[in-house]
């Protein structure tokens, strides 16, 4: 039987890849990785992204086991996504890219203030 | 006059998902890592690319200044890709990738053997 360690790339920056290597799971990951979300504070709060790959994204990261869907009993029922315990052991990759980000960005604006 | 400063998205990890958020600029990152590489390389190297999204992701990663062309005078012309420093600068990123793959590769097959 292939079991999922087979079908993985050799490679790990490849395997990681394999699993959040695209701009909307990135950005996805970031918003949850400080709370759960609900689907539609998601689809408000992450710019161009539309319902259906947003829908794609985060079903694709549930059978990866990055993220839970978790369905509250009520009425109207809520519906909350967050990361299990494997998605968040991907905080330093989004950590990462934030210290990147923030470097980068103030390189600009002082290259802009000359 | 707008700056790029300007355009960039406010959230860093935003702005870091602008530049590399795609599975194949990370792919072409991890390789460009380790040294400058020529296109045929990286083309056979990188499973599933093809020569249209390489060329387009290299000029992307050109006119964002993280990729550099280097046209060697040799008869046929030698011409490498390699990281800029700020391109350099992105190693964290894909470490942590690296480091995450790893990881997850080490839990998937010990869980296999199970």
């Amino acid at each position: 039987m292939r079991t999922k360690a087979d079908i993985l790339p050799e490679c790990p920056v490849a395997t990681t890849v394999a699993l959040i290597g695209s701009k909307w799971k990135l950005l996805i990951m970031r918003n949850l990785m400080s709370r759960p979300w609900r689907f539609n504070e998601l689809l408000k709060s992450i710019d161009g992204i539309s319902q259906k790959v947003l829908t794609d994204s985060l079903r694709s990261m549930e059978a990866d086991g990055i993220v839970a869907r978790t369905v509250y009993d009520e009425v109207p029922p809520r519906v909350e996504y967050s990361l299990t315990e494997l998605g968040q052991s991907m905080q330093p990759i989004i950590k990462s890219m934030e210290v990147w980000g923030t470097a980068y960005k103030e390189r600009l604006q002082s290259a802009g203030e000359v």
